[in-house]
């Protein structure tokens, strides 16, 4: 009887190459009634970032069992391969100590254990420090499900000292919020790391503004009801604000993308939304009948 | 014992983002057991059409169990979420009543049950409603597969009023056939919407007209035997009529895709295929000696 | 109880289409116990080497049991379908007889034993010859994980009869290694066709040459400790010698991709690593004061 049964994967290995695939190799000589769930390998290449708001994302529907969260450009290096231990032993994350477990980790409220990846009877022996998927994590990860203690994996490190995710916050500026855009989907969608309480107060059409550029958005409940040529503000399916067009990707039409500033201003009664145009003059206007 | 033991999972979701991760989280959590196939997530975004299609396609050789097929632009708006059984019971489709589940339903026979999903019993609480295939649909499938009849998931509906899939069909034109590409493979094939026996009396070698283009096809029974620099007709795997080019892309080759309309013709036996080509002349030509 | 449990499948198939979703549906109606864990279905269309360069990279990793290859530009013509034993039957490999196979089957021994895959009753009835992947191939590997005999699917065959494949081996010239760029991970590290043995005594640093263009590259353990600009060679995972470039794709720095020429050359202990320079000389230099 496995310990876990499901370990829930996600890397930026991309689908192309056999990684992946080896990784599962492994686990299932290692752990052979585990089921592996892929969240998503897609995380562009060494994107700490972006994996890690992939998996917090994720986090509040997997699974129990085993996290496998391998982004890692400092493979091989003085960085710390960890597991993480979450509600007391009723998950564990396994990935480096780099930033890419941090959100995932305090969103399901932080972690009561952690071991550094250390002891070599657990890991694989390889011709070179470069595939700690395959040689350290899945063995880690698979041993965790087969019944091994997290702290024959190697000594106890206090995760405290665990390397933080950086995770953008919101700060008011002259009554407007200043924002960021956390994640484009594939559908062009921009979630912006604005809990929809934070604009409450602003009505129901708020102006964006981005660097130079300005449009003024309205509420909608679904991706449906912006029509044509809207800008459309949603609470989305984690319930964060997100910026959307319908059937078209908000993300092209107001080229933007993740790590992109968004000021959201509230409008005034009298104010038509639209930014203020001064009326065109041309030379020599007044001279003219 | 699951009354299911597969589903068998499609959407545009595509496999960046966590999406077909979190759905199949959820479905591992209300039903351990059951194995999820993917048929594709990478049904372009909003793609209705080729949803069904590519749905369609595979209905022959999917595992009797349970179909999941998510491709939703009108996610949370007044489209019905539906659960559709064929077989009396055999199998159970589940997805939005836009169209998607139709062209399969009608290849396996038709629907003998159907309901629409407004039991929030077998539900996901969730922050907004946008993403059904995590808090509705994925839901419905694992409840089916763990035994909850279809009808406690909510009031029956007739299956007679869902709405239809639009396959075109092709027609007759002065002796020539006027068809569709239904779909460009990967190798970039071109699938018709031609039955082999609608052009039987047309001859070894087929004149294609695209537009103001025109090429000669050879018939082939293997990509190979296409020569280089041939266009073949090819009965492919599913029994369609095909354009191929050997090794290459014939969607390239002819700047032809999904959707483009092709006009067959048969060759008349002194007719050597090549378009007419009147004899070029020049001023003046009569006078020259 | 199954002879074999897992299918490790490859091929070119890529993820937009539904080719491997329903070879798996067809895979789980044969077998339905077993696990079939993806490697790749990204190898670019009807690139055999490419195919079997990642088999045999991942070979060694595998899990026991079944490998299902389809790399298949010949598909329906008068090239074999085969199933390889391995390993006095501890594995067996099915896919078509043109070479992708070959570099895994000598990279684990060999082929103890090999048959054609003639035998139409562990075969699916299809409209076409052109989808052997889930018609000839997958029903194959299923009914071998199901306990049915290799010697049932086809007569033997000589296993060295069979279509090698063709792996570039590395040439000494005039005290210079020439070398062939064998892969282009996602990272856009590239592996070279050489044994870190062939260049043992070349020193720390090695000039690279690609065509009309050098590098010096410096030997490093870990991708992270190539510093910037400098172009890096690694003992990759696998256990052959890597071109890195930190945190960049060393594939565009140095416009190199699979298939490309690389000389090694050692550098003399007096020499900067520079290519060699004249100092410039003017016209009438000698003259002027």
């Amino acid at each position: 009887m496995d310990r876990y049964d499901t370990i829930s994967f996600l890397s930026d290995y991309g689908s192309t190459d056999e990684f992946v695939g080896v990784v599962k190799s492994v686990i299932r000589q290692l752990a052979p009634a585990v089921m592996v769930i892929d969240i998503s390998h897609e995380i562009p290449p060494h994107d700490v970032r972006a994996g890690g708001l992939t998996l917090a994302r994720s986090a509040q529907y997997l699974a129990p069992g085993v996290v496998l969260a391998v982004v890692d450009p400092g493979v091989g290096t003085e960085r710390r391969a960890v597991a993480v231990e979450v509600g007391d032993g009723s998950s564990v994350l396994v990935g480096p100590d780099n930033g890419v477990l941090a959100p995932a980790v305090g969103m399901v409220g932080g972690a009561t254990r952690a071991v550094e990846l250390t002891n070599d009877e657990y890991q694989l022996v390889a011709p070179g420090p470069t595939f700690a998927g395959r040689d350290v994590f899945a063995p880690a990860a698979a041993h965790l499900c087969a019944g091994v203690p997290i702290t024959k994996l190697g000594p106890e490190i206090d995760p405290v000292l665990m390397r933080p995710g950086v995770l953008p916050i919101t700060r008011q500026e002259h009554g407007a919020l200043v924002a960021e855009v956390l994640w484009t989907d594939r559908y062009g969608n921009l979630q912006l790391n604005v809990d929809p309480d934070e604009v409450k107060d602003f009505g129901d059409r708020i102006r964006l503004r981005f660097g130079e550029r300005s449009r003024v958005a309205v509420r909608a409940r679904t991706y449906a009801e912006v029509r044509t040529g809207e800008v459309g503000l949603i609470v989305d399916s984690y319930g964060l604000l997100s910026i959307a067009v319908d059937r078209q990707s908000a993300a092209e039409e107001l080229r933007l993308d993740a790590g992109g500033e968004v000021v959201l201003e509230p409008i005034a009664d009298d104010d038509d939304g639209e930014p203020a145009r001064s009326t065109p003059v041309a030379l020599g206007q007044r001279l003219s009948r």
